[in-house]
């Protein structure tokens, strides 16, 4: 089966530079793969010419006049940019053209367009945002939600589980993934309603529930998949995103300081590339839009050509692995068996 | 003005071995400040024989025959352990007899003590937690609610930030401290209900409000002040620790592959410890229980000698300005105004 993403060339803080060498490298490395680029097909058409190695008879270009920028608010994205090429890609999939999306566009367009075009899968109240993070197990710990839904019920969260649990079998493999319901612990009061309520509806389903998981739990890998609202998500996300910076500003300021320190850099780089590659975020590049009637995948917006490249072969193994068609059974049987 | 700190010198993971010389240590270094220390006598009395330089008449010890232990649930410390070091030591301030209390142990027991028998002050509803935490700038982004209460309601969290921002005035010295409303950015919905609500409301104040702030700016120190529930700031915490700890854990790990890596630390040794103190989170040890009709400071659990020493300066340094006091006078200004 030969799998067709759309991609929108023009999005992300880099557009096309990005874009185009990170789909020729795919191209290149999965012959079962068509690319459709949405975007300036004049621009595109003239970024390929760097690439006359790329198997233009599995390439399409559609062409899209507007371009949805990082930060364009909500309003002007969906309803004045009809023409965008985030748009047009998502259309695509609409359309059976695409079998997954991808974006490096900003988030909060994104997820409005693919609502509005794609709607939400029967049973599903909110689509949510997952994205795998490093965590010290060597492997990535799910997240959700990063950001969608700020004000969740119980059963929001319980459903998020439930794409989730779908999703980690479809695109990492992993066959029974345990759950963990973020929370916090031995202080005054543990945890606040809606996740008391969301615990106890966890241990009624058929999910592999863990049960509470703390803050750092995230980073120690205790479960797969880490459920909170998109509020508390979004939080952590940026503030680890914050402190990750500040830690490797540190460092390279402290090895700056002097000749004898950029020496000492030199000796220690070996150790300390190993610790980079290792929690190189860029490797977990592509958080998945749950939930939709079609697979969306963001890239994050400074993704560069080898980020890019993972947020891409998620939609691959997503659209391969026919994701959203097993999140939509897995509803159907919920209700169905409720 | 002399200063009198009660100090449980019992709680924590490691009890006497660190209260002690913390205590012996401060006394040293503030001739002003008398030192209660209450847990079981006899112990203390032992540990003090090896800080034989230590000015005893500046030194109490008061018994309590029991330890609220680190695993005990909040009605077991609260409800049964009458006789605590931590209950005794709160009650010294109750009684007049200390201006301030220090404790390592469990934070759910020690703020519900502390409630139970300091009272909260006229004007405040619900007492938080507050911390700084290592910034870019090298300074500390006070954060609080960290735990005591999961679920705010806007008046409450504007109450946070007149206490934090007397307690920056008093205990950090800064005139004017900023004060950052944590929320989320540019994804689909702009913050929760809690959040936009409580915007509004600390535009009318006469704060130094600086509006939203999102998880990065906490360690980017855009703000002095970042005011959130105890949920979120839990997770918030917890998973910066879990962070922090994983790259610690990744760089002593990758140099202690081979000797040669080992070789590589040992050349690298000066700056990764210059980062190390920089981020030193000992150095920022002592959360401020804020609200209550007494100063009343946490020290972390695993707070060692260095650690716990920071957590008495800022004990000392709340009571010698009369941070209880202007608190109380700020909540009745406020309410007077109002």
């Amino acid at each position: 089966m030969s799998v067709t993403l759309a991609i929108d060339a023009m999005g992300g803080d880099h557009g096309l530079v990005v874009t185009i060498p990170a789909s020729c490298d795919f191209l290149q490395k999965h012959s079962d793969v068509k690319i459709v680029l949405v975007g300036n097909a004049e621009l595109i058409k003239q970024a390929l010419i760097e690439f006359p190695q790329a198997p233009m008879e599995r390439i399409q270009i559609i062409s899209a006049s507007e371009v949805v920028l990082m930060d364009d608010p909500i309003e002007v994205a969906l309803r004045r940019k009809k023409d965008s090429s985030m748009r047009v890609a998502i259309t695509q999939v609409k359309d059976g053209l695409a079998d997954a999306i991808i974006s490096s566009g900003n988030t909060g367009a994104l997820m409005a367009i693919s609502r509005y075009i794609l709607k939400t899968l029967d049973g599903v109240d909110r689509p949510a945002i997952a994205a795998a993070i490093p965590n010290e197990k060597g492997l990535g710990t799910t997240m959700l939600d990063l950001g969608a839904n700020s004000d969740c019920e119980p059963m929001h969260l319980v459903q998020f589980a439930q794409m989730a649990n779908v999703m980690l079998q479809v695109i990492d493999g992993i066959p029974n993934p345990s759950i963990g319901l973020l929370n916090i612990g031995e202080e005054v009061i543990k945890g606040n309603e809606v996740v008391k309520r969301t615990g106890e509806l966890l241990h009624q389903t058929n999910l592999n529930f863990y049960g509470n998981v703390e803050g750092d739990d995230i980073f120690k890998g205790t479960t797969d998949i880490v459920v909170c609202d998109g509020f508390v998500g979004n939080v952590v996300l940026k503030a680890s995103e914050g402190l990750a910076k500040m830690m490797s500003g540190l460092i390279k300021h402290e090895f700056n300081r002097s000749l004898l320190t950029k020496l000492m850099a030199i000796c220690a780089m070996v150790p300390l590339l190993r610790v980079r590659k290792r929690v190189d975020h860029r490797r977990y590049n592509g958080a998945v839009l749950l939930g939709l009637r079609g697979c969306v995948i963001k890239s994050h917006g400074s993704a560069d050509r080898f980020a890019f490249g993972f947020a891409v072969d998620r939609a691959y193994e997503a659209a391969k692995n026919r994701m959203v068609e097993r999140i939509a059974q897995a509803f159907v049987v919920e209700t169905t068996s409720l």
